[in-house]
């Protein structure tokens, strides 16, 4: 069998991976389209970087950061308003440490939210001065929060459902490996959409085994508009790098299938992407998918998605061995 | 007539449809540029499609779940502080149940939109922790929708007037399909302007008769500016898919025209595009478009839109058959 | 000399420009990038071009709508609540009819801006209700002219300074076609920046003039950084549609050389683009450039915007008559 | 040796630098990335410019404007408050001047952030027409504010770490000039990424020394992701403008080496850039680069950012020299 070892190893650097990556049975490209690498950072401590990491965590943390934001800054002014003294705030009219405390707290997210009933107001001169860079602190403050809100809320995202399993199906003579991608959002269209797939390999080099990485050809790699589903489709001819590679030959190889797909959305105007890739545990050698399209009672075709990665085992032609 | 079978079935994937769908006399595209498509949706309930759907919905509808948000969250914190006890608010003087359960309302209100009068506000600590956190929601509600609202006002959407008609025209010896169409935005100016046409027809193969889809090649696809109107000119040579077609072979092959239509917006400063299509009985044989340009009584040249698909009807070159 | 009526007019088309609009001495591109163009419209009465409108009109026009916005709402509002009485409003003690009616716009500027002193607030729940809606009311149209306000202010332009004329220059043995341009924004950087020239001219066609539009070819088209001034050079070759052409050719013709640049602002981080064109009269014949750069006392080298126009009159190469 | 007199001056317009700019030993990159030029500008004053500046400069200068913006209106409203007199004024129950005045500020800071407790409040229709005023006027100018700290916090820019040092390492049979670059931003993931590299370098024309700009050949110069560190190759073969230079050569010739990285931002959906060079004193001539890549205790990868400037002394093999 013909592992191509003289085939340059340009196209490894064309992924922005190195060949020096060579942990077996791990994933470059995670399900959720991040990079499974561990980096020794430099300390960045800088807007942009914290910008990242806020529009992209989950919702559930960045809810709570919002909700301990909120506290701490009105346990800061509350014990500030405290040490002046709640005497000098009008409507507080609490006896206890505690209740003044309260009082403050309270005042203070009337003023950072710049509610602002005046059932409490500031009584003196020092107290308005807090107030007044309480309330600025808290339109500015509030300004990123929200702005960030929006933000994540339309920050443009791909929603592409992928195939769970791609597949090496017959195909004319010889084979292709394919798999299906559709798009997840009901109303969002996506226009000049392109697929680009690569594979990550260990080949042979001096007795030693080395990751390298090709890109392989598509048999139509970009579309005007994706309303329905694609299928994607590289023909195992000669020239691609797994020709010639039977069910183990993949599983040896440790193979990993790695895809960027790129569209322009409609409703965002804005291009968007997405990643996904397969290992050779994810490919079902010889099948066939089974189409996702269906007539209603009326003869209407139907589209239905939950059919993306069903498929139906088949036989693959022979393929000759190349010596 | 040259049904032309033999042509590859690459250009249809190209357009993101499958070659599956076969429904007669229907559109792909329908006139408002959405994909006339039904889909069985695997559930989606994230933050991408939901602002999808609420960014590109009606203004009708989008004012309707407006006011209903601003009804039912008072409603919420109303039944809230009622259920504290109304006696707690200051400023609240309503004796019946009703009277206190809209002066509640009334409060949520002026806190949800931070106006917070304080003729009403809160009388204990309970009562400021609720209202505190209204407070809060109140912001960051208000920031989704505001946000919501002037992304719809301000989302880059090109505004593009097709001519109702598409025509066949007697061109140079032979002939022509054309359109018309237009930048209905007086002063959005819209520059690096293209345009891509596809026809999905039915062919063919076998005996049974299969949807294909060709693109159809264009005099000119793109212009640097487009200020005025513009006509789209498929010249109708040999090698198009449409050669030799009469009225009636048109109809028979169900024809539907569709077009892409891409640009820059200087005003947006973002990539806009815009989607048409036209079936067979859209398609005036036999036609000539009359020109969009009049003269004042100055001599100043007018460009009167209204003219955009007024067209005369004529005689068409007699083309031989080819068998 | 040679008019080159053989010229295929594909070229205007390119240009976005249909060939019938013949006004002789009239720009298509005035002064300020914007399209001499009369258009007779179909009304179009949408968010998106009235968006259009609102973010490209002047400053103080902008700013006199949001006060007469601001001005009418008041009064809108305070009518509302003289109708339903002042005596429902705690805190209104004018009692003349004027002092009412002003008691109810001071409200309504302090409800629309939710600032809501309390000063004066509701003490019905008709009043209250008329208060909620006008909240909310003031959060949301306050959204979309903040949102304009913002727009406005961010929207990304390129502020190119063009030299006030073009000049005909001695060029090698021949000449060629100049003019000058600066990025005139201090911090703003341009990079990956193109320009593209064309020339509309009269052209004698079975006897009467018509215009004609034709690419020009520039010796640089594209740049990657625009930090300097740039100097755009069309080399008048056999092939340029002006070849030949002396000064009272070109006002003879009624040449419009018309200008596209674009570039990719890295402040913004969005594509921007100017347009601006040169008539004859505008174009000096037999001219050379004077150098922007000086050198200050310490030897540095200064660039001097001041000078982007700055010429010396030249004599130019005779070039053969082509018969 | 050859200095390549007869290249066309053509690339070095492609720069957008003229050949006019000589000062030795000076960059026209700084670190920072923007360019080192002076100079004399045509006085501008407008939105773009003022945004431009605001939007890039630094957090500490922005604040301190902010503050001083806040403190500015506030005192000029408070001298109008107090010139109408502060016995108009509900709840201002100070004796002296400075205290009037005070009441005044806060009222003012009450107002421009829209809190509006209401402890102090408007009592005439003068002082309520100023503070209707002072509220719009808040409303909108902090919308610009929090839009600009917003699109400062959020403004797309690709942090990218280059490598302290370019080397001129061996390479295959010849040598090589190389640096390294890596994503600083851990979640912000890069797609499409583009490196192009020009050398300025003095050359000899009719005796005297002119500045000439070249592109230099990469032997990758786009990659489809950027996860990790990426060696930047340009392989120095005859073709190279660098060819057969030895270390003192370049020095002489006072190169720098420029470079134009562009990709799209994952997060901001977005075109991002960054520039860089190196001058012949930054340049290590006979150098190899270290590889950043180590194994855990588990044996799983790392890659330690810490390692993109480390490098060792090598020999470089001999190149003939060309006469």
């Amino acid at each position: 069998m013909n592992l191509q070892r003289n085939r340059k190893q340009r196209q490894g650097d064309e992924l922005g991976f190195g060949n020096k990556v060579i942990d077996r049975n791990t994933r470059f490209i995670k399900p959720d389209g991040s990079f499974n690498i561990r980096r020794k950072e430099i300390s960045v401590w800088d807007s942009t970087s914290i910008y990242h990491h806020l529009i992209s965590m989950s919702w559930r943390r960045f809810n709570t950061i919002v909700l301990a934001y909120f506290a701490l800054m009105n346990s800061i002014f509350a014990s500030l308003y405290y040490l002046v003294g709640m005497e000098h705030m009008n409507g507080s009219r609490s006896l206890t440490e505690i209740g003044k405390f309260m009082d403050g707290f309270f005042f203070s997210a009337q003023t950072l939210t710049t509610v602002g009933y005046g059932g409490l107001s500031p009584g003196n001169h020092i107290m308005n001065a807090i107030a007044s860079l309480e309330a600025l602190f808290g339109v500015l403050g509030f300004a990123l929060i929200t702005g960030l809100l929006y933000g994540r809320f339309s920050r443009p995202i791909a929603k592409i459902l992928f195939s769970k399993n791609a597949i090496v199906a017959p195909f004319k003579d010889g084979t292709a490996f394919q798999f299906r991608l559709a798009n997840q959002i009901r109303n969002g269209q996506l226009i000049d959409v392109e697929c680009r797939l690569s594979v990550a390999m260990l080949e042979e080099e001096n007795g030693s085994k080395i990751r390298r990485f090709h890109p392989l050809e598509l048999e139509v790699k970009k579309i005007n508009f994706f309303p329905m589903t694609w299928t994607i489709n590289h023909i195992i001819t000669e020239s691609s790098p797994i020709y010639g590679f039977n069910e183990k030959d993949l599983e040896e190889a440790d193979v990993e299938f790695m895809i960027l797909f790129t569209g322009f959305d409609d409703t965002f105007s804005q291009t968007v992407n997405a990643r996904y890739s397969y290992k050779s545990f994810d490919t079902v050698y010889g099948a066939k998918f089974t189409s996702v399209f269906s007539f209603d009672e009326s003869g209407k075709t139907i589209q239905d998605l939950n059919l993306l990665n069903v498929y139906e085992k088949t036989e693959l032609p022979v393929v000759p061995e190349t010596v």
